[in-house]
C-alpha cells in the first residue's frame, strides 16, 4: 500500500503535519496507519484539533496507551483545550501513578509554568561519582523529556545544582558530582506566570530550566521546545488585542464562525459606543459646520492623522513592554520622546497640509476667498491632533499596566477612537480660532 | 571589593545583563570586573548596544581574545550591526582561520539561515562504534555550540544522519554508528530565509538543526538560543508594522530620535497623502453637506466603523499567514468567512446606530423631521461600509504577499486610510439614494 510506506518513510514530526492538515475524515485512517511505537510521538506532534478528533475516535483501549505514553507536559497542554467532563472521562483511562501526575498539574493556574511542566527529568545525587551519574542517565534516560541537563537534589529532593550532560561527559570519571557542582542555577518557580519563563528562556539560552515549589523542591522540569510554542501563542495573541479583537482561543480557520463573531463583535460594539461621542461632540459644532462647509471637508484627515500616530506610538510601547525593554519607571522618558515626537511629526503634515490648501487655491477657488485661514488652521489642528494622538497612544499602554490591565489592549482602534472624539474637539476649537471674524 | 563579589557570586547571563542594563560609563568598569575564563561568555549575553561600547573601549589585545573565542554566530550577529568600516577593523584582530570563518559567515545574505550559523559542532563516521564516537565527543565536545546532537557524515563530509546524545549514551557501547542509523533527519539550507528556521525548529521541537549546502554537505548548525531571540526579533518588527511604522532595527529607547521620526515619518506621510483624498472624496458630496449638515455629524462614527473592522481582519490574517496556519491557497475560504462575519457585524453596529437615533429623537428634536430617514441611512451604510472593511482588511494581507511584500505591511493605519475614502463614498451614496426628496 503506497501511503502506507509513505508514512513509514516520513519522521513524527513530518507525519503529524500531513495528519494535522488532512480532512478530518481521513485523520483516523492516517492515524493507524503510524507504526505503534512511533504514534505516542507522532500524537504529541498533532495539532489540537488533530488530537481532540482522534482520541474521540480511537477505541478506549487505544486511547489508553497514548494517554499513558504521553509526555505529562503534552497531556497537560491536550486536556487544557477540553471541557471538564472529558477531561474526567480521560483521566478514568490513565493508571494510578500517572493519574496522578496528570491531576496534580493540572491543579496549577492557568498560565502558569506549572502547566508547562513535565516531571520526567534526571536527578543524582551531590555524593555520587560522575561514573554513577552516567550509569544512572543510561539506565533512566529513555524515560525523561531531555537528557541535555542533569540535576543535582539533596536527600529532601530540594534542588542544589544543575549540570550540563556535556559537563558530566567532559569529567573524569572518578571524580565526585560534588566536587564538580558550583552550586550556581537558575529555577522556574512553579506557580510563576508563564510569560516568566519566556524572559527567563531568553535570557539564558538554555534548553530545559528545573521548576521548583515555594520549598525549592525540584518538581519538574519545562524544555525549550513548550517556550517556542508558548511564544508563537502569546505573540498571536498580542498581535489580535492590537488589531482590536479579543484573543482567540483557536487557530484563525478552526474558529467557528459563532466564537469569532464574539471575539470580534465585543470589541466592536464597544469602539462603537465610544465613538457614538463623536456624534455628540459633532453636534456642538454643528452650527460651524453649517457656517463653513469646508471645516467639514477636512475632518477625517484631521482625525485619521490623530489616530495614525497614536497607533505608532501605542504599538511601539506595547512591544518595548512585551520584551521588557522599557518599564513603568521610563514613563517620563517616553512622555517626553512623545512629545518632541508628536510636535515633529504634527508640524511635518501640517506642512504639507498648508501646501495642498496654497497650491490647490492658486489654480482653483475650491476653498473660497479666505483659503489662508483654513490653512492655517489645518496647520494649527494638525500639530495639536498629532500631538495628542502621540501621547495618548504611549501613554495609554503604561496606564493600562499600571492599573493591572494587558497592554496590548491599547488596541489601534482603540487609540483611534479615543483620539477621534478628542481630535474633532480640537479641530473645532482651533478652527473657532482662527476662523473668529471671517468664516466663523 | 563589594562590587567584584558580586559579580563573582553571580551566573554570566546575570552578570551580562546588569551590565546591559547599567548605563555607558559604568559598563566597562563592570566587565573588567568579570573573571576572566566567563568574560567572552558574558559578552555573548550582553546587549548588542553594550558589546559595541565594550569593544570600542577595551584595548586591542582584549577584544581580539574576546573576538577570537566567541562562538561564530554570536560573532555574526555582533557584526551585522556595525558598519563596514569598524568590521573590518576587528576582522584584521582575528587569527587567519577565524578570519576565514568569519567572513564565510558575513558571506551569507542577511535574513539567511547563514547568517544564524555556527562551525563549531561535532560529527562522526558510520564505521565507527558507538565507543569511538563518545571518546570524540569526549575530546572535541569542549569547543562544540552543542553536544545534544552529534551529526553523522560520509567521507565528502555529506550529511547522512544525526543523533540525539541520549541515543549514543543509551546504545551498547560496541554498536556501529552505521547499525543504529536511521538516515532519517531534518537539515536547512543555507541560503534558506531564517523565517523557515524558526517553522522547522517549531514543527520539529529540537535544539539544534544541522544546515546543508546545495551540494548536501554539513556545513554549520543552528541551535534553539538563537530562535528563540529571532522570534522576538521577527514578532517586534511585525508588531511595529502591524501600528504603521517601519520596523525599528534598536529597542525603542536605544533609538536616536531622528531614526525615530524616519521611520514613523514616512509611513505618517504616506498614509496622510492617502488621506488626503478624503478631503476630495468629501469635495463631490459638498453640496450634500450644506444641505444636510446633520450628516457630517455621522461621518466620524460611520467610517471609523469601517477602519476598526478592517484592522480586525487583516491582523487576524497578518498572523495566521506569519505562522502559517493559513496559505494563499485559502484565499477563497477567508473571503467567504469574511463576507458572512462583515454582514453580520455590519448588523449589529447599524441596528445599534439606529437605535441611538431614534432614541434621541424621541426625547428632542436634535435630528430633525426627517430623523427616520437618517437613521436608515446610517444602519445601512453601516452594514456596507462595514462589510468594505472586513472585507478589504482580510485581502490586503493575502494581495501583499502575492505580489511579494510582507503582509505585515497591510498596518491598520493603512486599512483604515482606505477605508476611510471608500468609506465617504458608500456613506454619501446610500444617503443621497435614502434620503432623495426628503434631505436631499
Amino acid at each position: 500500500m503506497a501511503l502506507n510506506s509513505k508514512v513509514n518513510s516520513l519522521r513524527p514530526a513530518e507525519i503529524a503535519d500531513l495528519i494535522s492538515h488532512s480532512p478530518n475524515e481521513d485523520q483516523l485512517a492516517l492515524f493507524e496507519l503510524v507504526p505503534p511505537e512511533i504514534a505516542v510521538q507522532v500524537f504529541e506532534f498533532l495539532s489540537f484539533a488533530a488530537q481532540k478528533f482522534i482520541m474521540n475516535s480511537l477505541p478506549p483501549e487505544k486511547s489508553a496507551v497514548i494517554l499513558r505514553e504521553m509526555s505529562p507536559d503534552d497531556r497537560t497542554a491536550f486536556f487544557d483545550g477540553l471541557p471538564q467532563a472529558s477531561i474526567n472521562a480521560l483521566l478514568k483511562l490513565l493508571p494510578t501513578d500517572e493519574r496522578a501526575i496528570a491531576l496534580s498539574l493540572l491543579g496549577y493556574p492557568k498560565n502558569s509554568v506549572g502547566r508547562l511542566m513535565t516531571t520526567d527529568y534526571l536527578a543524582v545525587k551531590m555524593e555520587w561519582t560522575v561514573a554513577q551519574a552516567l550509569d544512572f542517565v543510561r539506565k533512566h534516560g529513555k524515560d525523561s523529556e531531555t537528557i541535555n541537563v542533569i540535576y543535582v537534589v539533596d536527600d529532601q529532593g530540594k534542588l542544589i545544582d544543575d549540570f550540563r550532560i556535556r559537563e558530566l561527559l567532559l569529567a573524569p570519571l572518578e571524580s565526585k558530582i560534588k566536587d564538580l557542582a558550583d552550586h550556581r542555577f537558575v529555577s522556574l518557580s512553579v506557580n510563576d506566570d508563564d510569560e516568566v519563563a519566556i524572559k527567563v528562556f531568553s535570557r539564558e539560552d538554555r534548553v530545559a530550566l528545573p521548576v521548583t515549589d515555594s520549598h525549592g523542591t525540584l518538581i519538574g522540569i519545562v524544555t525549550v521546545d513548550d517556550i517556542l510554542h508558548l511564544m508563537t501563542k502569546e505573540t498571536t495573541e498580542d498581535i489580535q488585542k492590537i488589531g482590536g479583537t479579543s484573543a482567540l482561543e483557536f487557530p484563525y480557520m478552526q474558529t467557528s464562525f459563532l466564537q469569532l463573531m464574539q471575539k470580534r463583535a465585543s470589541w466592536l460594539v464597544l469602539l462603537f459606543l465610544g465613538e457614538l461621542f463623536t456624534a455628540t461632540a459633532m453636534g456642538f459644532f454643528e452650527a460651524e459646520i453649517a457656517k463653513a462647509v469646508v471645516l467639514a471637508l477636512f475632518l477625517p484627515l484631521i482625525i485619521s492623522s490623530g489616530g495614525n500616530s497614536g497607533s505608532q506610538a501605542s504599538t511601539l510601547i506595547i512591544r518595548a513592554l512585551a520584551v521588557g525593554e522599557i518599564t513603568l519607571r521610563d514613563w517620563w522618558k517616553i512622555i517626553r520622546k512623545e512629545i518632541f515626537s508628536g510636535i515633529f511629526l504634527g508640524t511635518i503634515l501640517g506642512c504639507i497640509g498648508f501646501l495642498r490648501i496654497t497650491l490647490w487655491s492658486a489654480f482653483s477657488n475650491i476653498y473660497g476667498p479666505h483659503w489662508l485661514t483654513v490653512a492655517a488652521t489645518i496647520f494649527s489642528s494638525l500639530i495639536g491632533v498629532v500631538l495628542w494622538g502621540t501621547v495618548t497612544g504611549a501613554m495609554l499602554p503604561l496606564l493600562l499596566k499600571k492599573f493591572g490591565f494587558d497592554p496590548a489592549t491599547a488596541s489601534a482602534p482603540l487609540v483611534a477612537t479615543l483620539v477621534d472624539v478628542t481630535g474633532i474637539v480640537i479641530y473645532f476649537l482651533t478652527a473657532s480660532i482662527i476662523m473668529n471674524g471671517t468664516l466663523l
